[in-house]
């Protein structure tokens, strides 16, 4: 028997890294590990349990991170029983923008005796939401210089990301600052220790840090409008050189191969977004195409030949998914977590009791109902806004609504109505698209929703587009795993692009998603009330959500 | 131990009716009886069981009432122990507009072999839906021919009500509308069957029936208009003496002296509603105080010495509620039932099971979580519709809104905001009335609901307003009582006048409900938005609700 040959895809999700191993001829997902991070989530202490954090503080231990390799990596090599040599290629993706701050040698300034007690020098994850005034600062002063990064970010620049949480740091904490040698992404952070490389991303440095393939960062003057003591930010604290998906970043190194079994030498891709890299593992790897990744909330990815501005949009990148290609981002910021919510919240014990007696999972007992009723049938319609909203209206402080409610609503109908209005949202979101000009033939999903088929037909009946689900369960460890077969390259036992990669290890399901004509034509009815009360509550004709949410914040106080 | 002296109180409802024996001097409720309708609501069948009725058809079968008599009346005098000339009065009260045709000897044509199974020969129940087209004429003749009931109706007449009812008769089963010696309120009926003597009250004629006590009911020419047959109904098949409140209709004849057990010649009042005879039964006996009869629905009624037409109310009338006054009604169609609707559809079984172990009703854990939220706590805010609105927009096509919902929303969150939804409700009819100068200084409330005291706290500190409570839990069939004691007069052990009556046999209760400040300053801010949806929504900004209703009744196709 000769020897077989793997790819080693590492997805780093919020509270856990998860490693698959995938036989490189026949995309074979061989075996898993999953390592739950023994830091988490820091939202109210450091790990010292001593540290308070601020409101709306997310942190992590980025020594999490190389515990996930040293777990996980042994284990499915083990499970596998699978040789270090037959490993081709390496490849990660991670959740974004989450980074930190390094000393000249890489290493994190939150393990230094000097910084371990000061929040601003640990991790911030995705989801750390403090630095919303530095954000506000960036888009006005970004708006008031008329700079070329407003468009590509949709009008609005994240307090999520890069810059915001940099700025964040600079002003809470300027000693931190000062003495940072690096800001990097944690995915690139992770390959530097897996390589002893630097090489960024473009996907993080595109989407997340304002970066531009053309025109390379903002201006020193832009940094010094922000904060004097940022201007020289991008010469001394950021790498320039910023590398596409399935570039090579190195190979690992012989201390990581001692840690993780794997064999000095095995090629490492540069890292990566975990929504992005699921792209080509739902098979898409050209235009027109939308795959969404679809599970707490809702991220929508397609790629173009060319550049347009997009209100609302969270970013345009060009090479941000594929090398060659303009790549588009948009999102929901809460879709399965309003089912989850709606489930833990609203439903009876009649229907608990139910589930249980059938052994149906809740999900399933709803779904199983609401399957019989017929579009518009219950009367109800909502606006998906129980997180906010993030495209288009790009707005944290909007609200999820419910009308139609009548004595006789049920359960079922109301689970089904916020069903729909998820799919409203995508719906909006591929109108804005398509309202510039850019065509969308087909809707690719991946990740725990499309599991809901009832939820998956409503998706294709009110989008009228047919909906292909992508093989794996795992599409962005997969995705890594492809992008770590195209860093080794066919020389080496891998491919030289992702198109091929994306051709042997990527696969569809049979079953697809094909809209009914008549429920489309209801949901065209309700979608344009969807969207009358979308505007009216988004965009300002009645602010009554944010009020509410000023009222509420004084009321809690 | 002289005699004591009682008064007889028959509350007739949807389901039973129910008879309350009630000391005259002290008020004391001495005995109470319910007997449930053997026939019910008839709305799919008549009674054979074979002949099926139509869509919204709501009849009952008059013999229930009879019945009713029958069964609670021996009852109570047993049980009280109370001797037949003990009992001074006898008043009763009835749901509205409740009505059926009747032979000229009161015989209800759905008792003749000739129309027995002919649906539109029963009594049409107040809640029988199914004279809208009929309600719609009425309303389209009364504004082209500028008639003066429109203003008195709040600028529309109900498919509840006497006309329209008569009308859809007429349309539908002329040989019954031509048989009718007679259209009479079931209260009137009863009355007739007590003592012989057709004496119509002048709350249903007012406030169902377009009477009024200067200009009599509509002309001959506006009948006309309507139906061309219908031209001379008030001359051949009403009568157009009215009487108010508290008058005495006649005596107990033999034959029910014989059924009840009542001693003959005893005094009885003229009929009433349910809701206006509660009004004294609280203790309401002038003007600018509303009374709230709160159950499943509210009922607001006060009084004024003048006539004000505001719009949207459900009428004014002169003597509509006590002599010498004019008599306002309002109501909100749902307000127990929004609440019994989320208890059955909304709540979680780790709540309904805390409920179970602690002994508590659900009502009763929800209001226990919600007394320790603020206002303007948990960022809702709903539109108390779930059943129309019948004040002020009178629509009932109008449906339920919850906005503010978060990942983090809580069932006693929504169950608050669906009671302070309902207090908002109220306000704006209050507002209504008081922006045509009208002054409503107290709250009264009877029923069910004000046994939840987080409610009855915040209706008081939405409106800015003490409630008190009256001390009844029966407020209707006291102030049945009440007017039966009335129509004894003081020479047989009655009363005179209701306002003496009132004073010794109606109570409030110590606790009262009184407004704070702090939380009437919020709830100010949140009802300026509630006021803001219900225009948005209910007149005609956006309709989105009744395009929801058309979409729902096609797809229910």
């Amino acid at each position: 028997m000769s020897a077989r040959k793997y790819s080693l895809g590492i997805d780093f999700g919020t509270e856990s890294g998860r490693a698959l191993l995938v036989d490189v001829e026949t995309g074979e997902e061989v075996a898993t590990s999953v390592y739950k991070y023994r830091d988490g989530v820091l939202d109210e202490y450091l790990p010292d349990g001593k540290t308070r954090l601020g409101n709306d503080r997310a942190l992590q231990n980025p020594e999490d991170y190389l515990r996930v390799l040293e777990n996980t990596i042994p284990e499915v090599l083990r499970s596998a029983n699978a040789k270090a040599e037959e490993v081709v290629g390496v490849g990660i993706d991670f959740t974004a923008c989450t980074m930190l701050p390094t000393d000249d040698k890489g290493i994190p300034l939150c393990v230094t005796d000097e910084f371990k007690n000061e929040p601003n020098a640990w991790v911030k994850l995705w989801k750390h939401h403090a630095a919303q005034p530095q954000a506000n600062k960036i888009n006005e002063v970004g708006r008031t210089r008329n700079e070329d990064w407003v468009p590509r970010y949709g009008g609005r620049y994240s307090s999520e990301w890069f810059f915001s949480k940099a700025l964040q740091t600079l002003e809470e904490s300027p000693k931190v600052y000062e003495a940072a040698n690096r800001f990097m992404e944690a995915a690139d952070w992770v390959i530097l220790q897996l390589t002893g490389e630097e090489k960024r991303n473009a996907c993080t440095a595109g989407y997340k840090a304002m970066w531009d393939k053309r025109s390379g960062y903002p201006s020193r003057e832009f940094f010094r409008a922000l904060n004097s003591r940022m201007e020289n930010i991008v010469e001394e604290k950021l790498s320039t050189m910023i590398y596409p998906a399935g570039t090579k970043a190195g190979e690992v190194t012989a201390q990581m191969a001692k840690m993780t079994g794997l064999k000095q030498g095995t090629a490492v891709a540069v890292g990566n977004v975990d929504a992005h890299v699921a792209v080509p593992a739902a098979t898409v790897v050209g235009p027109n195409k939308m795959v969404m990744i679809m599970g707490t909330s809702i991220c929508h990815m397609f790629m173009e030949n060319e550049k347009v501005y997009v209100d609302g949009m969270c970013g345009v990148v060009e090479d941000g998914i594929l090398q060659g290609f303009y790549g588009y981002e948009a999102g929901q910021s809460a879709v399965g977590d309003i089912f989850a919510w709606f489930v833990n919240t609203c439903v009876p014990a009649e229907y608990s009791d139910e589930a249980k007696k059938n052994g149906m999972d809740i999900h399933e007992l709803l779904a199983e109902r609401a399957r019989h009723l017929k579009p518009g049938e219950s009367g109800l319609l909502a606006l998906d806004w129980w997180n906010g909203n993030r495209s288009v209206l790009v707005d944290a402080d909007l609200t999820g609504l419910l009308m139609g409610c009548t004595l006789n609503t049920k359960p079922e109908e109301i689970y089904r109505a916020l069903i729909e209005a998820t799919a409203f949202g995508t719906n909006k979101i591929i109108k804005s698209f398509e309202g510039k000009g850019l065509r969308i033939d087909e809707l690719y999903g991946c990740g725990g929703l499309p599991k809901n088929r009832l939820l998956m037909q409503i998706y294709s009946d009110v989008t009228g587009k047919e909906i292909k689900v992508a093989e794996s369960g795992q599409a962005s460890a997969l995705g890594s795993a492809m992008f770590g077969a195209v860093s080794a390259g066919s020389q080496r036992g891998g491919y030289d692009t992702i198109t091929e990669a994306a051709s042997k290890m990527a696969g569809i399901k049979d079953e697809t998603f094909k809209p009914n004509k008549q429920n489309h034509g209801i949901y065209q009815k309700l979608y344009a009330e969807y969207e009358i009360l979308h505007d009216y509550f988004g965009r300002g004709a009645n602010d009554c959500m944010k009020r509410l949410k000023q009222i509420k914040t004084k009321a809690a106080l």
